[in-house]
């Protein structure tokens, strides 16, 4: 707690100084002993005079990066001449510099573009031109390259020349003679190298490497495992495009794993607390709608035993019960599976152990569940709805052997269904959940009536 | 797809050089070329003879670093001997060689730490010494610091020094000459600043820090916004204990989300395909029992409406219908909910935003689905079910409103339950589940076999 008031600190201290330090001089002086994410922290809570002030006090390099720090940079852009807001672009990492971009109005986008440099623009083109689950329209062009020919000396020299305008230093990247991707140095390696040795023996030439038009969901799993280095990103002939940094694989990481969050809960992407009755509308009602149309398929099934019912209108009591035990079952089994696609490519050995797995453990969890359910529903039937003790048990054995199966072939299902839609292409995340809910119901609530029909009422002549 | 073949070739292009390259130093040389996640990944897949006749020819400082990409790394610690285990632990990160040491049992533990040199013994003592859920326990003792006093030429060299045994090099830690944590230094500005500079103009004094015992889901945020940048732990004393690296953000990020997930879904942690059967009934039955004993509260308010289910046994098909959707919403709004309160520290006045919203889209979206079902049930009671037109629309009538005022009053609960939740500082996404979907079917029934009571039996008589 002490600590975060101490946070917040930097961002009052910030304040503070920005408000009641005359000269620009001292301002400038004082402001860069701050990192640029409390800046921007104290950035957003001034007022518009203030910040115009801050401007040209920053500089367009350090205004950029403050910018990245900040959730709409596109507000405050808003708030410099077009002139200046493209030079604040061109200092930008190209992906971020696309995100904000993407949040302008069409023509004030064009204008900004219009005014960068050549290289910024042809950057920025180049990271627009992939959709946004490919790889490459995550990357950031800022990174350090050199040629495999150079002495350690001048790869260093290299290196510091480059380093004012990228500041993704920690790998350095090589090309060969034709400007061909080569391998990559490790800057430790470089900078603990001795004058006399070779570049080439610092140079890992079997480097990891992403291709552009990758799919991030596809290699999400490679890039979480070499989170902390930066991965090169080459298009079909080899030649380095951009990288991904660490900070873009906590995004991605972060933006997957929320993706995978929101769908499981039927939301078709991650919402915020920013959006409009109309967005969030949009992104519930396709699911619902779904399941409206499915849960009237499982209403008309139920009607079948209407008449069950109506002979035993106890038994209906339980229905509520056991559909929801089944469904919840279902999404455990559900979820465990995605997150198991997701993480690894399964060998079929290894499918049939985890669909194997989950009908165990639904088995298990069904007998204890069926058992309880039998015991106490069986004790409420007779001591409270006034039923003989035989009818009674009879009822709630019918509950917790009803239980029992429905939990079993849920598991089944929840696990069988994810992987059917994996393996034909279709994002079980998003398609998964409202048919295991359906095929769930009508198995739980075809167990349970019929076993009810079957034995009370054929068997036993209830009625 | 071809980029995957290609990646995979790597673990098979190492497979075949180990296996088939005769001499030791040909085969380090060629070795080196590669990403130490590739390696790991083609060690797993040798036999214990080859890995045998790897681990010297690598050192124990690359199997350290090779042993931090691989899942379970205990196994295979165990094919060395003790104090060459103990070498390749004292190598890698303290945190690493806290997960590695916590897989062994508590003798070869002991007998392990015993053998470390003292530096290592010590760090990974205080990293064992915080909960699970202290930042302390995820940082890493692998950092650069110097002296706040030298001069950019030293401190260079002291960098070059330090880099050999340290590889987390990217920012350089500052300490004044009482050893306190004094500011950080941006390895680029190091490297581009000028003899003749200050170290000090190029010191941030002002850099953001975590404290040891802080809470990581409280400071994850903080950790993201920084994710580029190391940051530094502090103990009370303001000395700096370790850092936080951005493959440790990434680790934590990743955990943290897979939580959120898991629990969403029912589950008490997220779970693997290693796990045993045991082990996932635990995860899963807690869950399932809260929620046997709750769907038994409310089958006992189900039985207060049987005799309404006995006069018109119709109304019985639609209560799946209305109870499902009440509960996916309820889901949408919980998910919605949690994100928030995870992603940002409320106000008073955005909470109530929140809940104004909620309420918002789940009447809307409820006004919607309630007209889709009055008119499609109504249809299909009326025609399939042979009912009087009246009859069917006045049934479906009651389905449509009790699905709109279900759907309104579960947006609610959904929002409201884990802000309460949170308030009181009990972990919403754990507790808020079995209690919505709890309330969520109370409401829905009552609602709905409340209103066929209301105006079909009291008010049209229709028994």
């Amino acid at each position: 707690m002490d600590e975060k008031l101490k946070e917040q600190n930097y961002v009052e201290e910030l304040i503070e100084i920005i408000r009641s330090t005359k000269s620009n001089e001292e301002l400038r002086d004082k402001l860069s002993d701050y990192h640029e994410n409390d800046i921007a922290d104290a950035f957003v809570r001034l007022d518009e005079e203030e910040r115009k002030r801050l401007y040209p006090i920053l500089g367009a390099e350090q205004v950029a990066e403050i910018f990245t720090y900040i959730d709409d940079p596109d507000l405050y852009l808003n708030e410099l001449d077009l002139d200046k807001a493209a030079r604040v672009i061109s200092y930008m990492d190209s992906d971020d510099a696309v995100d904000v971009l993407d949040e302008l109005d069409d023509s004030k986008q064009a204008q900004l573009v219009e005014l960068l440099d050549e290289e910024s623009s042809h950057d920025i083109k180049m990271i627009q031109s992939y959709e946004d689950d490919e790889i490459g329209s995550k990357m950031t062009t800022n990174f350090i390259v050199i040629k495999n020919d150079l002495t350690i000396r001048q790869a260093m020299r290299e290196l510091i020349r480059q380093a004012g305008e990228n500041d993704n230093i920690l790998t350095v990247y090589v090309t060969d003679e034709a400007g061909k991707f080569y391998g990559a140095i490790d800057l430790k390696d470089l900078i603990i190298a001795r004058e006399n040795n070779a570049l080439e023996d610092i140079i890992s030439t079997s480097y990891p490497y992403l291709r552009d038009h990758e799919q991030i969901s596809e290699c999400i799993e490679r890039m979480k495992d070499y989170a902390e280095d930066s991965i090169p990103v080459l298009d079909e002939n080899d030649e380095i495009l951009g990288v991904i940094t660490s900070q873009d694989i906590v995004e991605v990481v972060d933006d997957e794993m929320g993706d995978d969050y929101a769908k499981l809960a039927g939301l078709t992407a991650e919402e915020d607390l920013q959006e409009t009755l109309v967005e969030s509308m949009k992104k519930r009602l396709p699911w619902l709608i779904i399941l409206l149309v499915l849960g009237m398929g499982v209403s008309s099934v139920v009607g079948i035993f209407e008449t069950v019912v109506a002979v035993i209108p106890i038994v209906m009591c339980f229905q509520s019960l056991i559909l929801d035990m089944a469904g919840n079952v279902g999404t455990q089994s559900l979820a465990v599976t995605i997150r198991v696609l997701v993480d690894e490519n399964l060998t079929s050995k290894q499918k049939r152990h985890l669909v194997g797995k989950e009908m165990r453990v639904g088995f298990m969890n069904g007998l204890f569940l069926g058992i309880l359910a039998f015991s106490f529903i069986g004790l409420y039937v007779w001591l409270l709805k006034n039923n003989p003790v035989s009818h009674a048990f009879i009822i709630s054995g019918c509950v917790g052997l009803a239980l029992m199966i429905a939990m079993v072939i849920s598991s089944l299902v929840g696990t069988l269904i994810p992987m059917l839609f994996h393996k034909i292409k279709i994002d079980p995340a998003v398609a998964s959940g409202p048919l295991i809910t359906t095929i769930n119901d009508l198995v739980a609530v075809v167990t349970y009536y019929g076993l009810v029909w079957l034995l009370l009422i054929d068997v036993l002549h209830f009625a």
